[in-house]
Parts: C-alpha cells; structure tokens; sequence
C-alpha cells in the first residue's frame, strides 16, 4: 500500500497491529475517522490514554476503576459463594446472564503446559487466600470444558480440598435451543453420562 | 454488556463506535490493548492526535503531510496525464499497480442527488481550474462504473469539453456495479493502460 501521507499511514499502521484487523480495514477505519474527525478521534484518544488508571480488583483481579471492583465491595451479593473464571471476559458473560449473585475470582488463565503457564503464573494463591476464610462456603468452577480447564479444576480443587469447601462446577451438556444432532459428540456423549434426574413439575 | 470498569467501558464505546466494530469485537480489542499496555495504545493514541496536522493536497485534494503531496511535487512524472478519481483510497490503489505515472485529482466523491451531493459539493471547480493550464493533455476518468460514477463523468466531459483536453476512462476491464478500491491491482492496472476515448454521445 502507497500512501500520500505519513500520518495517514502511522494511523493504519497502528489501527492494523490490532488482533483481526487487516491493513484495509485499518485503512477504512483511519479514513472514516479523518471523516469524522474528532468526533471520533477524541473519545479513542481519551479513553485509550485512561488506561493508566485501570486497576485490577486486589481481591478478585477483575478490572476496576478503585481498589477493589464493584462487585466485591456491593454488600447485597451472597459473599458465601465464589466462583472462579478464567478471565474478565467470563465475569462479564456470567453478569449478563443474572442468574448468579455471589463473587467472583478471575485465575487469568488455565494451566497449559504446552504455553508455559503454570499455577505460578495464574491467580491461584490468592483464590487458597481467599478460600480459608470462614465467609466461603462453596467455590463453583466455571471454566471452560477443554482439556487445559478440566487440568485447571483438577489442580484446584486438589489445592482447596483441605479449605472445608464444597467445590461444584456449571453444568455441561447440550446448549439449550441447539439441535441434537449438531452437538459435537464429546459434549452428547458426556451428557448422556450425567444426565439428571426428570422432576416432572419442574418446567 | 456489564463492565466491571467506566475506562474498559469508555474504550469499548469508543471503539465501536466505528464502522464493521461491534461490541463484542470492540471488547476483544480494548483487552488486547489493556493486556498489551503502553505498546499497543501509545501508537494508536499518538497516530490519532497527529491527525490535526494532515492536509489536503492544495492542487489534487489528496492527502498529504505539506501543502503539496509527494505526487504533485514529484518532477518525474507526466503533468501532461490528468488522472481523475473520487476518492485517496483510489489513489492509493492505482499507485499499488505501478501502470501510472501521471498526476491526479480527487473529487471527493461522485455525483449523487439522491445523496444530495451536487457538483459544488465536490472538487470540481479546481478541476477545471486544472485543465485549463496547456500542460495538461489528457484527463482519465477512473471513476468507479455506477450509474453515479457514469452521471460524474458525463458531467465532468461536458464540464471540460471547451478546455481542449483529451478525455480518456479506464477501460471496463472493472466490473460493472464494483467499487474501485476493491478491484484487484492488474484488473485495475490494464484498466489504465488499455483507457478508451470517452464520446459524449456513446452513452
């Protein structure tokens, strides 16, 4: 790509380091916001130099704006259960769902091996912390159901066995509204092992 | 979407707030940005202030970082080929093909009453300016082939059928209907070399 203008470049250049965008996407993104101007510039630049004062929660590593994040310090939520993610991203996809009101510990990964990551390098220290507390009664593993996560749940609850906690993990089985016969066959056949009782009235 | 933090949030917003950038990818890339730091948000914030200093090119209207671009100051090329096109990421593109060695002109557009875009609302006028010099022999119109870009062109050689230059369009090796900057660069390459006389009354 030729371009008539360094600055212009500079713009794709950057725009296109990120994850998915490509030098002509980045060089439509670049254009409309020389559209705009700044309009749209402004608020990027803005929110991008704020970054500085992103905090991570000092008790459950979520991103914060303040020492501690809005969920630990909210005092109608049920400090008892705690459920542990692998990143920010899954808090937010729980918090959508309202279906879950106790706290949240985010490990910043899973064990891999194969990556490098060991449990010196996720937030599992603080989690054993956490869990010796009386307030913890149950510890819900919430991570994904791939190998490096079912290593993950494995580590962890052989660490937390001595804490006096119930562990459970969510549910795995088929996605509710997917069809039967596109489920892959590890997820059919894994649901079918631990099926659940049918409570007649409970739907 | 629940954001654990007002700065995550503000980026999220900011980011999607640009065209094909949905929320979701927007949280994908403000969490690379954060797990990347400083290295990934600098060169997208300083890039993006840096904007204020783009210019306009005083003669082609394409951008440029001096009052003049690269092309118009660039004393190897042939000021007698005026080469027509809506848009910079038009110049860019017949720049990529290397098949071009004259000057340019954008219009900022094409003709678009639909749109409310009139001749006055594109660089017309400094077009005419333009040709009527004597350096000038020839005016290509490398205009995308729409009913939009037909209607520009129509009124651009009627505009300049008084100044005694050659009018030329790339030839329709572009597809009918197709935007000029998706074409592939020998499509558009031949598409110069093999330009036809336009006659007004062909169309």
């Amino acid at each position: 790509m030729k371009f008539s203008s360094r600055i212009l470049e500079d713009i794709v250049d950057s725009l296109s380091a990120l994850p998915s965008i490509g030098k002509k996407t980045a060089l439509r993104l670049a254009l409309h916001i020389i559209q705009c101007g700044e309009a749209k510039s402004k608020p990027i630049i803005d929110s991008l130099a704020n970054l500085e004062n992103l905090k991570e929660c000092q008790q459950c590593h979520n991103y914060s704006d303040y020492e501690l994040c809005h969920i630990c310090t909210d005092t109608s939520r049920r400090k008892s259960t705690l459920c542990v993610v692998e990143s920010v991203v899954d808090v937010m996809a729980i918090e959508d769902t309202d279906q879950f009101n106790g706290i949240f510990h985010v490990l910043g990964g899973v064990i891999n091996p194969l990556e490098g990551i060991g449990p010196e390098e996720l937030n599992i220290d603080s989690l054993i912390e956490r869990t010796k507390s009386d307030l913890i009664e149950e510890v819900i593993m919430a991570i994904s159901p791939t190998i490096e996560g079912e290593t993950t749940i494995y580590y962890l609850s052989k660490q937390l066995a001595n804490n006096n906690v119930k562990i459970s993990q969510i549910a795995r089985g088929v996605s509710f509204g997917g069809e039967l016969e596109y489920a892959d066959s590890l997820t059919l056949g894994r649901s079918i092992h631990s099926r659940t009782p049918y409570n007649i009235s409970s739907e």
